[in-house]
């Protein structure tokens, strides 16, 4: 992987930037829609391609559970299980073992836990996440890490930010180790994960200890999970300010289309989230002028697209009324329509505040963006 | 609508016709899907469009229940509130009042009934539901008429075929009262429904009472509810024999590809059925070389499309591993594939009949059909 900055906007730290990996070229900002098992919820792989997604987001906790490793190796690798020829990056399953296993015990060897779905023990050692993702073959992978909830003391933030330290320094070798029998520019790029809490001491001492083992791009994890707004940019506040401009810098599970154009201001590059998809099954749609509960009887005689700006297949072709109707009905093509549109927009976004930042009217664009967006909030 | 017969198959009643309307042509023998309540399940219409659908089926009762008449009027009609401008038709919704409907109750006039959804009471009578289908703006419409259950008494089913055929004469006059009202052109097509259960004798009586108001078109109900393969083929016989040839003939709620193939053979032009989608939703799917159970275990590592033969897009990027795996973990896309394979399954195989009708090589077809698709129901 090769990432470079073209663009740094002069009023904020926002920067549009470019990824090159073997399957392709990743723009940035960019957000990548959530294929847990590997498909993005009621969407199809051609779908995501319309939409204008680049990079795509599998969890390895539930690829190695189902279908497992054997599967997508007979395969011919992730890529090609799933018939996505672009690039992938794949989660650790830190953070599902985390929310969704039982019984997850964590020791200084990796985390014992059983399946949430048959009850059956595993270990995760951060070499083993580390094989697992070599061998799905994918773009950009990352090493296990230990997600505490919040809120946590500080004791415990440090002793599991501590131990994602050295879990990083396990997984960085078992990388390299594997890197070098792999055949040249096939290799995964292994990027290093800051945890910390909400306590900026150790998210900074987390991102210096990250930084010393040279990473070729930089997670923050750990954010999103219950705390206060302020408490998550205080924290990206202090950890930005410590990492390297030339490396990418990914916001792990964040957010909403607001908190994405503040993130980015604030030099972020690459975002993930369930909520274009898990909103949309839920009839919620983002607009350009804000959210609108599709379900609400308001819409039921409302022949208008959802968002009459958008140029995705659901605004192009379907009305509010009978997406509506759909979702009263019960048919799957209203969760297909809404997450379709959902992953649309929030596409259509980043790749509008890339052009905003290539063409320095950043700063405009956002101030824009929030009186149409953020001042309708009241639609809901 | 028009309808002509551009070529009768020299060894069978098979003929190649097709069905002008005011929304497009429809070559025939035709298969429609069925859009219960303006989709079809987990399908869009753009994907019915690749799948080559060009008659659509709506079901009256559902869409008069929800979103309810006013809507569908306020969008500009059916086509447009669902947007499929390609020809639609509609059914009576008698059997689903039949079927669905709570505490329904048979008079001279009409039938009440309670709602499945929320148990309000409503009288269809002949009138309001033809009424309602010229409301909806179709291309084809059915008159209300008596289901019954199967088995039934001779005298039953004689009785429900007598109301049937009064009810087809009241739908006719205020089908043509209102079409006097209507602009050239736009006012749906009504067909005849041919009742009377498994009793050829009734069968008979029914097709000589329809074809004495000179319908344009013919629908055989009341097929396919529980009676022997060998009673319908016996009443199909019966009934085809009496019917124009220069009229479409409509075999309603059938069915199994090799029933299709069976029917096309005696004469039949149209047809309707859920199970491409109700068995696709349950993981079963049609092939060139008989049907599969993509869930199980066999497939786990089977990386090859459902039917290397197919075009359609699940079959030509998707494997069946991959599919296998989207059913194991519950992914709407694992549903959407399998549909979409056998809506794309049914509809070819409807265009290499009506090729081969053309090409006089109907029986050969046939037969090679047979030997691959039928000879292999072991696959089950």
């Amino acid at each position: 992987m090769q990432f470079q900055v073209i663009r740094q906007d002069s009023q904020s730290q926002a920067r549009a930037g470019l990824i090159n990996t073997a399957h392709g070229q990743v723009p940035t900002p960019t957000f990548m829609p959530v294929g847990t098992h590997g498909a993005v919820r009621t969407l199809s792989q051609r779908e995501l391609e319309e939409a204008g997604v680049k990079l795509l987001l599998c969890n390895t906790y539930h690829l190695w559970l189902r279908p497992g490793l054997e599967v997508i190796q007979k395969a011919g690798g992730l890529h090609r299980f799933i018939g996505w020829n672009h690039p992938i990056l794949t989660d650790s399953g830190g953070y599902q073992i985390f929310s969704l296993a039982r019984l997850n015990k964590i020791s200084e060897e990796g985390t014992t836990f059983q399946s949430h779905l048959d009850g059956s023990h595993h270990l995760f050692t951060p070499e083993k996440v580390t094989e697992i993702q070599h061998a799905f073959g994918v773009d950009i992978i990352m090493p296990l890490d230990h997600c505490i909830a919040y809120p946590c003391t500080y004791g415990a933030a440090q002793e599991a930010s501590a131990l994602t330290t050295r879990w990083a320094e396990r997984s960085l070798k078992r990388h390299q180790e594997l890197s070098q029998e792999e055949s040249v520019g096939s290799s995964p790029t292994l990027f290093g994960i800051i945890q910390g809490s909400v306590y900026t001491e150790l998210r900074r001492a987390s991102a210096q200890q990250s930084l010393a083992l040279d990473f070729p791009g930089y997670a923050i994890g750990g954010l999103s999970v219950g705390e206060p707004k302020s408490s998550m940019y205080e924290v990206l506040q202090t950890v930005l300010s410590l990492l390297p401009v030339n490396k990418p810098r990914y916001l792990m599970g964040i957010g909403y289309p607001e908190d994405l154009v503040e993130c980015v201001s604030l030099g972020l590059d690459m975002f993930d989230c369930v909520i274009p998809t898990r909103n949309g099954r839920n009839g919620m749609v983002f607009t350009s002028s804000g959210r609108m509960v599709l379900r609400n009887a308001q819409y039921a005689q409302d022949f208008s697209p959802i968002d009459p700006e958008c140029q995705c297949y659901a605004c192009q072709n379907y009305t509010r009324a009978y997406i509506r109707h759909l979702f009263q009905v019960e048919e799957i093509l209203a969760l297909r329509l809404a997450s379709l549109h959902n992953v649309y927009f929030f596409l259509k976004m980043m790749e509008q505040m890339r052009e905003a930042i290539r063409k320095d009217c950043f700063q405009k664009w956002r101030e824009e963006f929030r009186n149409r967006f953020q001042k309708s909030h009241s639609v809901f």
